[in-house]
């Protein structure tokens, strides 16, 4: 079992990582004094899989669990969702010592975290993350969210989790598209933090597409390690620090935006965002060919498209310009020199931008 | 004008107070490089009263001001309504360089700070309290919320505002009930904190109740500064100091609920409330009649009601249990020494408590 702290003063937690550990969540729980009632919420499909066994793991200590079922949907991630969660909880509440557990991938994060955030102006909670996203990712650092029809993650809270528990036997039952849209983010860090870790995903690719554990696990702990760095030192992206966490995403979120959430998914946006910075960081002189070659490739190996198709340029560019990163008409986009070496650029000319873009685009 | 800091590190601001001021605030609001676009939200009567005045401030300095009206109720207070104003205010703001103005009482301040507290995971916000209450409490320490219909406030964050901005001329147009209701917050600090400012309401009560604007002014500057202090030491009410401001609120709130919220105010509720605490007090032996007495004649000479009635005490000692602050059965209760000396006690005899709220319950 890996332990990996989030060093955030009062607010500090750890991750803890391991195969085969899901009975060992209610120890975990006990020491974080948290409360009582542990108020779980997860899909039915989790529910069902795991429920069982997750409720033994929390009885047994003691605990007295009680699932919410939310929609495994996007749509869950809405003022609306986070509404009825928090009058269910209310409603549900009668010891005043209730904590709150996100069982589930980012969406079921972020909303429970997001509940969490605002019950009584903030309860405890914490992230048992069951996708290789939300592992490696979303899971860990505090960004809490819902959506708007104006944009995604627009309404939310800097909130950290008490705990982050990582059963890495949980991704048995991903499929490959789920696998796939966490490898981007797994190769994000990779790109700007880790050349070892870089080259382990060249070499490993068949293990970790048939879900090797050990494979599973190395991945997880190297990312982990790396994004909990990153907050430790940079809490509310105001240091400038979390914003190398948005490579590939600048352009990514553009595409997903322009794809109307529905031509590419989170991970296969950003795959397609890491090869277009990489470009445009090539471009811009900052890096040679064979890094952008590298990039590609290895987002190509774990099934992750790297051309567009169906996508306008037009519709990207105008997506980039809504991005909630942006201060006016400022862009901001993290560009890289080499692997594990990044440049925070401002002002990017927009018409190097559209080329990386249409470098990345298949003709119609 | 008066300027009092409230300390609390990177989150430190401060509250300005003062009359005839408002043609001023744009200065103020320069200074904190906030934004340029401010999101003003208020209700109906106040923009149609103050609008024009308050957009010269703002216009005058670049600011470039969009009103928001919310409808002049609690039920401005709640999720749903939160929600529009945040779908609104994404739709307004395109320049990402908005922040908000609270431009009215309590019940404003709450709603703009909470969603202030959420767009983009937090966007600056500035208070200018338009009643007493506000002004003197409300408005300061960032408790931001809305309620659910399971209970008051349950929904919310602690956010701290960038700037406080009392101007001391929008008192005149307070009818005597809101004056009343923002007295009884001004006697309790005067009650925990200030024997000096207690001698004051005692003297110059004429003065308050005519609103003469000196008299305003020395109120709710020394209620800001012990509030800032409090705040500065206890932000997130875990140290035991913001408690202290729960005096006369404990049996308040379960007053209030008991009373469905229509018997009797907030401000009236304290003022029972805090009778009722200092009566308990002396059962405790923790202070004599002569302060129960001094209290009793304070509250009841700002207009507001010494003794209850038509409440039953059954359905306030029910509510009295479902109080946010208490944990399970264990009740914790403010209580006094004397004027400016406090004392916290946990697991007060539930029939003491009974008995002075009796002691003020008039017969049916």
């Amino acid at each position: 079992m890996h332990r990996i702290k989030v060093n955030l003063g009062p607010r500090s937690y750890d991750i803890v990582i391991g195969r085969d550990i899901l009975n060992r969540l209610g120890q975990e729980l006990l020491k974080l004094k948290a409360g009582t009632d542990a108020y779980i919420i997860t899909n039915a499909w989790l529910k069902n899989k795991y429920g069982a066994k997750l409720t033994r793991a929390l009885a047994g200590c003691g605990f007295n669990p009680h699932f919410k079922i939310v929609p495994d949907s996007e749509k869950s991630k809405s003022l609306e969702a986070a509404g009825l969660v928090i009058k269910d909880l209310a409603k549900w509440d009668k010891s005043r010592k209730v904590f709150i557990i996100a069982f589930g991938g980012g969406v079921v994060g972020d909303l429970a975290g997001f509940v969490a955030s605002l019950y009584k102006r903030g309860v405890g909670y914490v992230q048992v993350p069951t996708t290789l996203l939300a592992q490696v990712d979303s899971s860990i650092g505090g960004k809490t969210a819902v959506d708007l029809d104006m944009g995604k993650n627009l309404v939310g809270a800097f909130y950290q989790p008490r705990l982050v528990f990582s059963e890495i036997d949980l991704l048995k039952s991903l499929d490959k598209k789920q696998l796939a849209s966490g490898m981007a983010e797994v190769i994000k860090y990779a790109v700007i933090k880790d050349p070892g870790l870089f080259a382990f995903l060249e070499n490993k690719y068949k293990d970790v597409l048939n879900k090797k554990p050990a494979a599973l696990e190395k991945i997880v702990v190297s990312c982990s390690t790396i994004k909990a760095g990153i907050v430790s030192r940079d809490e509310k992206e105001a240091a400038g620090l979390r914003t190398l966490l948005n490579f590939g995403h600048t352009i990514g979120h553009a595409i997903e935006a322009a794809g109307e959430y529905k031509a590419y998914n989170h991970g296969q946006a950003v795959g397609l965002g890491m090869i277009a910075a990489s470009d445009l960081s090539r471009r811009l002189g900052l890096t040679g060919p064979e890094t952008v070659l590298r990039i590609s490739d290895l987002v190509k190996s774990y099934g992750l498209p790297v051309k567009l198709k169906g996508v306008s340029l037009e519709k990207i560019v105008k997506a980039h310009y809504r991005d909630k990163k942006f201060i006016g008409k400022e862009n901001k986009l993290v560009l890289i020199r080499g692997l594990g070496q990044t440049r925070i650029l401002r002002n990017v000319p927009l018409n190097l931008i559209k080329k990386s873009i249409q470098d990345i685009t298949l003709p119609l």
